[in-house]
């Protein structure tokens, strides 16, 4: 079939929307029409050529919701009509990582996804006769694509696409680390640096599991209206407090945080999240992706004082088992998404949705199909 | 009174065995002869000059058995003749951190004992008219000493001090590292790096929790028959495989170790400690106390993708709490202590003790009076 997509051709280059073909959903595989398609920090760090691994031409997008039109040989959980989430972590529940219990980190198809192919080791997408890679196992900058069956979260039928498809990605990154990675408690001190749409997922993350202080850190005065809307209950401007923002932390919260959060990929940050926590149990969680080849560092004696450090990716989501959990969180009233989706465009508008991120005008921009 | 002691009068000068005065207990404090104490690292990372904070004159010495003498106003816990073991963590199940139930980092006198004297701001021990400072809360190279009522863990009457003083840091350290702080499970696999006193009990507290693999590491193959005697399954000398001692251990332990523990103090091991984890749930603990200024470091790519990163102090013990546990342990044989004490010294003999260690010759060296 034919399929209306934004195709990367190359890096630092504009995506171009084109017809390319694609091939209908081998065994284990589902054909999955994309109704809407977030524009997330991800897609924009291949595009503009900082993933050593990033592959072209490919289909990028990867947090995106629409309807199973077909599905392949031997697909039992989901049929055409399902309304899916496509997941960028699968959820084969049967490999050592699912089996676990202790991680989200499924490693069934992670060799072939890192190569732009499918399971198989080929491509669905193809272009004048040349193929087209996937990404992330997604590409849902198409109005049609193929997945595994495994890497698709099914949902129920009443929530809109163009603000679940948030769920795919910066949502459950942001919520889930804090319910699922950190298990922030009622009563908890939470710092939250960073306040782009992953801290204020955070933040809203937070206030649901009962936290009481919710300290948002950003060098953007303009960040604070955005963090209190979620929940946040006090802004902290580093570039504008006398002396050290781990100190000032540390003493806003009566001797450090219960847990961080670094959303900013800035290890400098990383290290002052850790440093923020208090003695004896305070829990950092690394979100933000860093600069390739950054490094991480403290003294070991924060360690051994009893500070945690950890990071977390997809927000500890199982996708298959959890993400619908939270599009029901969303559709409760539980969690917030509709102030967060900034803007609403189409697809031949994609170009300008990473103008805007990278202007730092939106929160989220969401392509509908 | 007065009490024959070993004080350090200086700096990377041999302790002098002598009679110094020793005042009784005030309120909340008690009197103990002590009956063995040992020698471990941390006195001579003191006595060599290292510890930036190190206070002269002082009696040295935290790792001790004996038996309270006298008791102060005010005490209710323990009264004459009770055997304990002096705590340099000690538990006065009153502060944030002992109420938190989340650390065994008590804080109640953590400011005086800091500073070589009691909670009243004042030395009990002094020589020709002149004070002569506590350590950690302690000071067991002297036949008698004063510590707080809060800082003595009462233990049975039948366990022989001789062993039991190793309890006081060495033991529970190791052991407390394994049980309290990584809750090691049945079937885990597990990774300890220097095999050492601490390295050793940890291994033996894996031993007893359960775990599968057992690997040791260290660069002296001589340690290798240590291990095996008190539960390790493997051994690995990093300077004896090809290839990174990373990869090797990963290999070892099917994709990465559940648990890992460095008890060496070296930064970079630290971190193959943390990089030899399972991939989505490993945790590295770091026991070991690194050269002041010295920086531990990986990519946060490390932690994002599941691993987490720790420390414990005083193997996460609550202090009078567990320790007369560990003292069961002991007394039931669950752990094995009589092997790792190499040698036995009087007190006039305690700088070959010191010798011994900086030899490499001793696993624990104790003193007994």
């Amino acid at each position: 079939m034919k399929t209306r997509a934004a195709v990367a051709f190359e890096a630092k280059k504009p995506l171009e929307i084109v017809e390319v073909d694609l091939e209908g959903p081998k065994a284990g595989e589902v054909l999955v029409e994309i109704k809407a398609t977030g524009i997330c920090h991800t897609d924009a760090y291949t595009l503009d050529g900082f993933d050593s691994e990033g592959i072209f031409p490919s289909i990028l997008g990867h947090e995106g919701a629409g309807i199973i039109r077909e599905i392949g040989p031997g697909v039992t959980s989901v049929k055409p009509g399902d309304h899916v989430i496509p997941l960028y972590t699968p959820e084969c529940r049967q490999c050592k990582s699912c089996l676990s219990q202790k991680t989200n980190l499924c490693t069934a198809i992670r060799a072939t996804q890192g190569k732009g192919v499918m399971p198989d080791g080929t491509s669905r997408f193809s272009y004048k006769g040349k193929p087209v890679y996937h990404y992330m196992g997604c590409s849902t900058f198409s109005n049609f694509t193929v997945l595994p069956e495994i890497a698709v979260a099914k949902i129920r039928e009443d929530a809109p696409f163009d603000k679940s498809c948030y769920i795919g990605c910066g949502v459950t990154t942001g919520v889930g680390a804090v319910v699922n990675t950190a298990k922030v408690t009622p009563g908890s001190n939470v710092v939250v640096f960073g306040l782009g749409g992953i801290g204020l997922n955070v933040i809203q993350g937070a206030k649901m599991a009962g936290a009481d202080k919710i300290i948002g850190v950003d060098i953007n005065d303009s960040k604070e209206d955005w963090g209190r809307r979620f929940g946040m209950t006090e802004f902290v401007n580093p570039k504008k407090i006398t002396g050290d923002i781990v100190a000032h932390l540390v003493n806003l919260t009566d001797g450090g945080a219960d847990y961080t959060f670094d959303c900013t990929g800035n290890t400098t940050v990383m290290r002052q999240a850790l440093e923020a926590c208090h003695r004896g149990w305070g829990t950092s969680i690394i979100i933000g992706v860093a600069e390739s080849g950054k490094e991480i560092a403290t003294r070991p004696f924060q360690l051994v004082t009893g500070r945690n450090w950890r990071g977390t990716a997809f927000g500890g989501a199982r996708g298959r088992t959890d993400v619908p959990k939270i599009v029901d969180w969303y559709m409760n009233g539980k969690i917030q998404i509709d102030p967060m989706i900034t803007h609403v465009l189409k697809l031949e508008e994609i170009n300008k949705g990473f103008d805007l991120m990278h202007e730092g005008k939106s929160i989220r921009s969401v392509v509908v199909f």
